[in-house]
């Protein structure tokens, strides 16, 4: 049996109502999916806020977006009518108008420290907010990996012109240098390794197939962070599983004896996420030599069940500290949360005879 | 006005009756989409020739695939009853069968070679065939780019796990090595361009968006042509022309005073395949100076309105020599064929002002 990951007491550890929105008039409408890494003897977290104006109108719908080509860039909203006939909409995180989707919300990323890990002051202002043609929808989930002296943020930038992942790095959370696009759309879930494999950096990535294809996990190798090749197909999703519907990359991998440890999200078709764990060659990162049967982490917490977009439990980041893994974690798509497990534990209910 | 491509009077160059399927018992269907190159004084194309078992069972539809479980790796072959409840079929090239795509051919990239550049002899057994996991279902559409002393091949790799974007290299057009994915799912149309700029390759490619994003040209960066990063879109469809549907990269484009020449294919709504030509910045080849308005070619001959995948015209190579551009294309997915144009007149054409 996979060990269940065990709540954090103070759950959820960071909620809407505790940030202020980046513009006047406007309000949080989830706080979720944040990156973790220990700096300067604290847990921080870059936590995606995703943000809208607040509206009188519940007659229309709006989608905020970054117009880039005015000078300076500011922010477009479009205002659709429910009734409007060229109008589809349903799913709470989006619409599609006139053939094209956009987004109900737009998400910058926001620190927010801690000294016990459970406990969080969060930035009154955003650490990387939408700049570029790439991020006029939003930046979204980011992965935060230590390597080399520095700190990369992978994460996801969303326009008009598709999911694609980006590249910033910076070395104090204040400022980000920009790395561009390491991966064309459509694709998200990037976590980069914290070290080199054979001399080369790897990653796992999750694009998604048009024609063809489902939302698999596939790793790359790059010999400069930027610049990525060498693509291979990790996993793909198990019918009749938890995650049956699809996968993707959560926590950034870390190194154990046994293997790659990677903490990764799978939904069935009913868009349920939990949280699974797989083990992966250490020299080869595309190999899976273990995959849990069972997930360590499901959504049952009332926070977890009911939010902006309920029955979600999605990671992109956790934190060792000893035996203990802390994995934080957005739940139903509005609170940012925490859960522990033994590392110990979990390995070992990670064997290859229980490959799937 | 865009000058119109005159075409071969010899078209078609080579048919699928001319080429000898690769195993006892198949038939070639289509000999299409030829990458083309000046060899050793020769015209050298790459055919992806698709090809399939005769059957004399109207009543089933069969999809052939390399099973790159089995070792060797084998040709495996998926019969499915057309009155099968579970099957989705309509397009001549593929159908769907419980949720999966599947193709009812399997290419292969097979040499021809010519003098003259019209009257082709083409090679007896395949150069480059399906070998890998990524290219089970067949290997497509193939560019060949020189550049630094060797011929570099971006083709199509298609399986269960996507349409992906594949490199190999060769000296001599018979032995090949295979240099991995370059681009994951989904991902084709790649032309790698035949200089470095500022030190650095440089490619157009087409991704393709699932929640958001539409079928646009790409462009992306790479110290080694391994590995490919800071990806940038160059340009969209264009609603209401002849490229409204879709766009991807034709052949490899060619240096010229004035910017980088690139003939690429666009198609309409219903899938009418034409191709135009865009001039794209020296310095920096996602920026694109100009677009032809209308079509250089479009599909009126009979060989281009009807055959395997009707109205289609689709070039993955073109050769100059002196002023003459000689485009090498697939007509009707059945066909190579051939067409020539002034490169000064269409020059001439393609200036800043024009840009769509």
């Amino acid at each position: 049996m996979v060990p269940q990951a065990e709540r954090f007491p103070q759950n959820p550890l960071i909620s809407p109502e505790q940030v202020k929105p980046s513009r006047e008039g406007w309000e949080v409408v989830s706080t979720l999916n944040a990156g973790a890494v220990l700096y300067q003897r604290e847990v921080l977290l870059l936590v995606r806020v995703a943000e809208r104006p607040m509206s009188d109108r519940p007659d229309e719908l709006i989608a905020p977006m970054l117009d880039t080509r005015s000078d300076p860039p500011r922010i477009r909203l479009l205002r659709i009518r429910r009734d409007d006939p060229d109008l589809t909409a349903g799913d709470p995180r989006m619409f599609t108008y006139r053939g094209q989707t956009y987004l109900t919300s737009i998400s910058h990323l926001r620190a927010a420290r801690s000294r016990d890990g459970r406990h969080f002051a969060v930035d009154d202002s955003p650490s990387l907010a939408p700049a570029t043609w790439y991020e006029a929808f939003g930046v979204e989930d980011p992965r935060i990996t230590e390597i080399e002296g520095r700190y990369l943020v992978s994460y996801t930038a969303v326009s008009e012109y598709g999911i694609a992942a980006a590249l910033a790095s910076t070395q104090d959370f204040k400022s980000f240098e920009r790395r561009g696009l390491i991966f064309p759309p459509e694709n998200r879930d990037v976590t980069i390794f914290p070290q080199r494999v054979n001399g080369r950096h790897i990653c796992h990535h999750r694009p998604v197939g048009h024609h063809i294809g489902a939302f698999d996990m596939w790793a790359a190798y790059s010999p400069d962070l930027q610049h990525w090749g060498e693509h291979a197909r990790v996993m793909g999703r198990r019918p009749g599983c938890w995650d049956s519907g699809r996968i993707g990359g959560g926590a950034v991998p870390i190194r154990t004896e046994r293997g790659w440890l990677a903490i990764y999200h799978g939904a069935d078709e009913s868009q349920r996420y939990s949280l699974g764990a797989i083990l992966c060659d250490l020299e080869r990162p595309e190999l899976v030599l273990a995959r849990s049967a069972q997930p360590l982490l499901t959504p049952e917490a009332p926070y977890e069940v009911e939010g902006f977009f309920s029955n979600v439990v999605f990671t992109c980041g956790a934190i060792l500290q000893g035996d203990t893994l802390s994995i934080y974690y957005g739940a139903a798509d509005e609170f940012v949360c925490g859960a522990s497990l033994s590392l110990d534990e979990l390995l070992d209910t990670l064997t290859p005879s229980q490959t799937a």
